[in-house]
């Protein structure tokens, strides 16, 4: 075997605990450290032995990392700290934000270009998997339609959400995917569907005290954007209650596709996901990412790449032939 | 948009007449004609304007055809055809004869190398798209176990193996999986099956005239290799009723992946297909795959390939930039 990926991490959130717990699944891969904005000696890794160093610290490893896995939020740190790294090394992130997905590409890809480097952007499993599901899909049934469904799953927006509403101590909100409506597309109907059809949001709020529980469920249900426009439940529970059944970050969801070929056959192509930990498997996905990343540099492949621009066979810690033979 | 790729089809069974439809479809294609070892005109095509040739006329085509779908069956054409055309043409084949793809594999890479073609090999649903679901699967969630299941679906060999027994006037089998089977596997038990419990039998049998049911039931229940090893039924209905609903060719399963990451999160990856028509949906993803194929020679990257060493966004007639926008 060649030797060990080294592996950097770049912020050490839920995400960053994950990719922190994925290498220790990939023995080809060795984690190097992590790099952080706090005080490094505020950090506990979950790992005996991670080291965990200032983000200044990169400076001088230029030679020292193969790839970072960057484990920031998309909003504020990725679109500032994605070019600013691939300028200097391989780097995959995690970037969501579907319609700023252009931008980002063409950013990192100038500075990884500038710098000789790899990166790959916007991995995980929305965008990420399922973006993989919708194209081939698309591309093995042409004439058809395809249906993405969140959930059930935790929402981390709409939680955010829920906790700035006056009165609201404690909240999390769950997207659920409407089972009707699936049924609908699977039947090959093709429906186009109004938001409120194809998912509904459940809420389960810790009151201050002394709030109106009837006022709360009020300014929930008709908050703009997050849940006006789907039926949305709110259940009151204790604190007890929420710490106990409401900790996790479950996830998940469905990718759908629909196609007829020759004169009527219906096919039907599924994909799903069901998810105890959304960042441990988004962080999961981003370390055979990373993998792909690396060998990819070394091909001499610079620039930024998505989902869509790697082979598959990349992924895996296994040689070409034996994939052939084991799994082919 | 730039040219046409033009294809050529060898074969004209199932799969060829599949492949024509899926070309209908797709609009950067288009097809030059149908090459057969039959009498060109002993053969009909689906569609108005489709030229049909003797084999030999491939001869003076190399220039004329971009990519060439292979139709032939894995057992006694493929091994033959497919090495002798990749020494002059680009080709895309169904091989799925699992245990013999590194021989064919080997005997494609060494013919398309020499002539510097392009050769996909195992292009369908299994392998194809099964494989890719089993590669992402492992290589997204190491820690954890892939089970494949097959049906509800016909098979052609079962099918072929009851027309052998005496006394079946006509007769089909579908491969049903067994539910109990999945739904341990999906709560991530990790279950080690014996053959009989993941998939039954159901056999749908015309009788000859006089010849003994019972008979006849106990010679396909007890038929090694193909029936012995599993709980299958057999039916006995009339010619009517076989024509009337047996006349398809529907197939598809699950590729289910269940894994652990960080302590104890359990992850599920599901891949699923139900089709109405096993050869059209092969022979679409043949089509997907001979759009990549032709990509890569323009590439300059030679030789034999699988679905594995294929970036997704190859297969897809639309432009990276669009892909990314709309569909990441």
């Amino acid at each position: 075997m060649s030797e060990a990926i080294r592996i950097g991490i770049v912020g050490y959130g839920n995400l960053g605990r994950g990719v922190e717990q994925a290498l220790a699944q990939n023995p080809d891969m060795r984690l190097e450290g992590i790099f952080t904005r706090r005080a490094p000696a505020s950090i506990a890794p979950l790992q005996a032995g991670t080291k965990v160093h200032r983000m200044e610290a990169l400076d001088g490893l230029r030679d020292a990392i193969d790839v970072l896995v960057l484990c920031g939020g998309s909003r504020d740190d990725l679109p500032v700290q994605a070019p600013a790294l691939a300028s200097r090394f391989c780097v995959v992130d995690s970037f969501d934000t579907h319609a700023r997905i252009p931008e980002h590409f063409a950013a990192v890809d100038a500075a990884a270009r500038g710098g000789g480097t790899t990166a790959v952007i916007a991995v995980g499993w929305d965008p990420g998997l399922f973006s993989l599901g919708r194209l081939y899909g698309e591309a093995f049934l042409p004439a058809g339609a395809t249906h993405t469904f969140w959930g059930p799953g935790l929402s981390q927006g709409h939680s955010d959400a829920i906790r700035r509403v006056p009165g609201v101590k404690m909240g999390v909100q769950y997207t659920l995917p409407a089972e009707a409506a699936m049924e609908r597309v699977r039947a090959g109907e093709r429906p186009s569907f109004v938001t409120r059809e194809m998912h509904t949001r459940a809420c389960y709020v810790v009151l201050e005290e002394g709030a109106d529980p009837s006022e709360v469920e009020r300014a929930i249900q008709t908050m703009p954007h997050y849940f006006a426009d789907y039926d949305t439940t709110v259940a009151f529970i204790d604190e007890e209650e929420f710490r106990r059944s409401h900790g996790k970050m479950p996830h998940g969801g469905f990718v759908i596709r629909t196609g007829e070929t020759g004169q009527q056959s219906k096919q039907l192509f599924e994909l799903r996901l069901a998810l105890d930990s959304n960042p441990e498997f988004t962080a999961s996905v981003l370390v055979a990412y990373a993998r792909a990343c690396h060998r990819l540099r070394q091909r001499g492949e610079v620039g930024a790449k998505t989902v869509f621009d790697i082979a598959p066979g990349l992924l895996s810690p296994r040689e070409p032939a034996e994939l052939r033979r084991e799994m082919l």
